[in-house]
């Protein structure tokens, strides 16, 4: 292709891992949503990260054969929308379930028994929050991840091959540990197939190698703040659920208004 | 004190840690200029750390003899006051000396030979916005913390025995690897003597405990995009030092408009 034919082929050669890095799509970590402007969602899938307790519970509903699962901002808004559509209310204000709802945020609260085939108004504030910022910015596709839903989360970032924005729901804008572990559970999975130009996605990777021989202990050995206040509440067993991979294997896709099985 | 003083003393004994760690001042870290507002300043010392290489640059100067440094935030404002008061004029854009300014932000360009009872007017984005906003947030003091002048700013913060923020300057509001250090090497040295209830200072120390057999050769193998971008510019000698402990002890403390030697 050009005049110097030797030294071309020396450095395609020599820059083949770069010309393959060029070639694969942008993964970045966005560890709180006041960070999100940062980040051009407009080709990118965001996945929407609240590991405690929405975003597993979001993936167990569904997999436990929910319809699908109307995420709201408020309380009001939750029970307006429950009344209209027949569905499931619910939602927590510090650790109880609100005020006019009928259920909580615990992903034991929806077994199929229940669930299934139901549509469930669910309240939060981080997660729900995000996934709006996500949509108001122009995501291309929005996803919910959890360590219930790792694997189907990786698998379809996999097969998409486009560019991803991990989006931590944080704590009222409080970067915080489980999210970003759970961005570094996805970036050991699949970071190599991804082109990483991005410090927060490095820190979050090496907080998972750590972290993974067991990751409740090092919640609790690090004291992380929602560790903290959901074993407060006596939540233990919701904690370790969502941080166990793949019991819910299913993935959320954000369509419309409401979130569906994909 | 109590009616049932054995039971008093019961709870007195297991509650030790915990009503020590209430005695304890607080010490959050801030990952991101973008994150500031999260943080309530007013009885707080911020620490402002822009690693590479501002605040390592203004730690040599001042520790070499400059009788101030002026932080700025552009380079017609850094023009104007070095004329007013004679200072050197100092700042970069893209790995070069901004035009119409003298010298750079390496610490190399700031020898006692050179520096010596001169005033240095310095334009950097990162580290100055972020020390304005600490300012503008009404921060009770200001320090600027960088690996050559870790230690004097462990033992002020000691000393002080008030609350402290670690303010991360990062890179155009994206969290950077090389700050986030710095802030997990305070903590790993002095965070037992606060309360941290902040999952960024959490993994800001392990991400630290983790690099700290060798710094350099962390942000080499994560790709950080500031060693990445700063090696780019040929400047390996910069971010080696950068990255060393103690090599400009002093504490630069921001009074009315300019960082002096406290």
């Amino acid at each position: 292709m050009t005049v110097d034919g030797e030294l071309s082929t020396v450095n395609r050669q020599s820059s083949t891992s770069s010309l393959m890095a060029e070639s694969k799509p942008s993964l970045y970590t966005c560890l709180s949503p006041a960070l999100l402007h940062l980040y051009d969602l407009s080709e990118s899938t965001v996945v929407i990260i609240d590991v405690l307790r929405a975003t597993s519970t979001i993936a167990t509903a569904l997999f436990n054969g929910a319809k699908s699962v109307i995420p709201v901002a408020s309380v009001p808004r939750c029970i307006e929308l429950g009344r209209e559509l027949g569905g499931i209310t619910a939602g927590e204000r510090d650790g109880r379930v609100a005020e006019g709802l009928e259920y909580g945020n615990s992903p034991f609260e929806y077994p199929p028994s229940f669930i299934e085939d139901r549509i469930l108004v669910l309240t939060t504030t981080n997660g729900t929050k995000l996934l709006h910022m996500a949509l108001d910015n122009g995501a291309e596709e929005i996803i919910t991840g959890s360590f219930p839903n790792l694997t189907a989360v990786c698998d379809h970032l996999l097969a998409l091959n486009k560019p991803v924005i991990l989006g931590c729901a944080a704590w009222k804008d409080r970067v915080n540990m489980e999210d970003t572990l759970f961005a570094g559970a996805v970036i050991d999975r699949i970071g190599a197939h991804f082109t990483i130009n991005c410090d927060s996605s490095r820190f979050a990777a090496n907080l998972y190698r750590l972290a993974q021989p067991n990751l409740f202990e090092f919640m609790k050995n690090n004291d992380a703040s929602h560790y903290h206040r959901l074993m407060g509440y006596g939540l233990e067993k919701d904690i370790r659920y969502c941080l166990t991979p793949d019991q819910a294997s299913v993935l959320p896709l954000f369509v419309g208004d409401r979130l569906v099985k994909a």
